[in-house]
């Protein structure tokens, strides 16, 4: 079998630019690693293989100097994601079959840019807390995270270089710790979301998984809105703090200390501070839930008059305590701003933050797809977010940890998750 | 043994009025009950028999014409509220042996109409949710519910006629309904709470126990300040609403059923209308759990403090969840404002709710002291609540249900309660 799958997307890019690679060849080798996969791993909702190889050779029979940025690397979609070629079910029965009349906006963009579109990857259902099928590539009895379970798991399994996810609360950096990828979280609106199935508006954010940072950003520059992401490059000396977060105290001591070691191993070649965020920070997770299951509660109108009975019990759940939170709703959004002013003075002193991003190793399928508390704080404040990859927990499964900037300072965060990626693997 | 503890209060009070009873022999009885029953019941936190016996003496030597309304009735002093005479320590080891200046007033107001303090019983810690060693006298692998956990068990096993509570949740609704008796809350700030730890200072409330509606309105018109409560008759024909609140769905379907059952026999000889509460009141409780723990993690600042070491671990996470929502305060308050406006449209076609006030049967004691969420609106809203015993569970354990009235109308709830208890104590 062709490892080519799990290459680096910058050194697909390469091959594909220098023409020692045609973009069928590597669609083949991603559809020949699916096949060897997906009954254990079970993380595509949809696949067209016959499909993405006629795309693959069009692309492949291109001049030179019509070839796009992306050129013939193969994606996979989160099926969350509007597709005009393919299904796009959002997880739930009650979209069973349904083909959307036109890509979302990020789909036209990776297309335009040469990407080759394999399939749909699992989400949960609409991107929230009932689970999919997909199992983790490290271990079938755990629980790949979500809701962008297909897409974190597929990248991880070494099925496909590249694949795209979206974040309400932790649902590409909770999936990218688990399985042990690299998952960016863009800065808030740098990208847009139209065409992806709205779950909590003033949240929802679409980014990308890959093994590589580089490919990531490769990526987000052609899928961002023109000045976003900042990839400016950042300070040569890249200031460090590590922020345990308010939340330290409920991550199991033994997750902990492995942090704490990885810190260490980064503070070998990088300056790292210790940062205590600011007391209100403390409210941000309880805020985002907030804000979010009342946003889910509205934008869900139409699904919950029309077609109660297909929904799953845990997302009626949702709904119900949506509808509970209203009152809450205002007092949120005022703490959520109020903190966000204070984000300048938490990085002045640094020029990104390391801090956890889950509670620990993927759980047990049975137990859900794993808390995003963590991920809550950030993505309210609409922070870029990168999970970081490299470290194992106590059961030898992979534990993120996440890189955080200043709005819109996408590459700065980058930048210092590739340096941090590049020391936390070495020592691995 | 003699079954007097056991007897209803009004009973005792008629018999020591006519002087067939003496306070002394009332009090030996009482001591008597509680010896054969604590080994395994553990209602008490201190117990002063002898002091007990030489207030009765003296009570028995006064002339009638100075004996007050309730001369000779032993009473139960939850452990969270002062007593000069006897230890307080409020459930926790930073107050293990202090002794309090002075009683609570409603120690006060008690002992100065001829009430006999037995002893201390048994609180959760700071009346919160850490609990203590007391067991449910109808089972005692099971809660009696909390905070008022000895009280509610002592009256309950025939031990103590009369016992008081406080309730910030549901800390007298859950322990009575657990335990098969009557349990008043009256309306917040009917009952002056001077003396009393102080626990969220906008829901605290102190009521109390008793086997028999007459006999906890004896000791309530005692323990009021002056116009209050309000105990005018109630309209001849009492106008039922059966509200199933909100929350119906998460009671257990086998527990719904006893509960629509009693309705149902209630309806046999009250009016009975299905109630519908406001779609504002499905926010109350979580308003309620916003504003307890905010106020909570606030008011033991002094504690948090200085005896950090002697908190439970369940009560310093209940401290950082209020650190964790302060930003909801005001909005909590003014949701429950605003849900208080809406009380006079919800009694106007009918004088009392009945409502179920908890998920089901006491849970196992390994799992706490069980959920007070259905009685945390009524608790924000400052309604009178009188748990009504007379159901019984599928384990064959009591299961109370709540009567509710408008503000200040004590008296029409207390009513109400007496004939719907006796109508389920009939069926029984």
């Amino acid at each position: 079998m062709s490892d080519l799958p799990g290459r680096p997307v910058a050194d697909l890019v390469e091959l594909l630019r220098a023409g020692s690679l045609g973009a069928a060849e590597l669609t083949v080798a991603c559809l020949d690693a699916i096949e060897a996969e997906e009954t254990t791993l079970r993380a595509w909702a949809h696949l067209d293989g016959d499909l993405a190889l006629k795309r693959a050779r069009e692309l492949d029979a291109l001049p030179a100097g019509e070839r796009g940025p992306l050129h013939g690397i193969p994606v996979a979609v989160k099926d969350i994601i509007d597709t005009a070629d393919q299904p796009t079910e959002y997880g739930s029965p009650i979209y069973a079959g349904y083909r959307p009349a036109d890509d979302a906006e990020v789909v036209a963009r990776l297309r335009a840019a040469g990407a080759v579109v394999i399939g749909k990857t699992v989400t949960t259902e609409f991107a929230l807390f009932q689970a999919g099928p997909t199992t983790n590539p490290h271990d079938p009895s755990r629980t790949p995270g979500g809701s962008s379970s297909g897409s974190a798991a597929a990248v991880a399994a070494g099925t496909i270089p590249l694949a795209l996810g979206t974040q309400t609360a932790g649902s590409i950096v909770r999936p990218a710790s688990f399985c042990g990828v690299f998952g960016v979280k863009p800065t808030f609106a740098a990208v847009p979301t139209r065409g992806v199935k709205a779950c909590a508006p003033s949240l929802d954010t679409v980014g990308v998984f890959a093994r590589d940072v580089a490919g990531a950003e490769h990526a987000l520059r052609v899928m961002a809105d023109d000045a976003q992401p900042d990839v400016s490059e950042p300070p040569q000396r890249i200031r460090v703090g590590f922020a345990r977060t308010h939340e330290w105290g409920l991550i199991p001591a033994e997750s902990r200390s492995r942090i704490e070691q990885a810190v260490k191993r980064v503070a070998t070649e990088l300056d790292v501070v210790d940062v205590e965020l600011p007391a209100p920070f403390a409210g941000l997770s309880e805020a985002q839930t907030h804000l979010m299951l009342v946003d889910v509660s509205r934008v869900f109108g139409y699904e919950r008059a029309r077609y109660a009975d297909q929904l799953s019990l845990r997302l009626r759940e949702v709904f119900a305590a949506g509808d509970r939170s209203t009152w809450a709703y205002e007092a949120a959004r005022a703490h959520v701003r109020h903190c966000r002013e204070l984000l300048d003075d938490v990085f002045t002193p640094v020029d990104v933050l390391l801090a956890p991003s889950v509670l620990g190793e993927a759980p047990l399928r049975e137990q859900g797809t794993g808390d995003p508390l963590l991920c809550r704080a950030w993505t309210a404040l609409g922070t870029p977010a990168v999970s970081v990859p490299g470290l194992a927990g106590p059961a030898g499964l992979p534990l993120g940890v996440q890189v955080l900037a200043p709005l819109g300072k996408d590459g700065v965060a980058l930048t210092a998750a590739r340096r941090i990626g590049a020391l936390l693997a070495r020592h691995a």
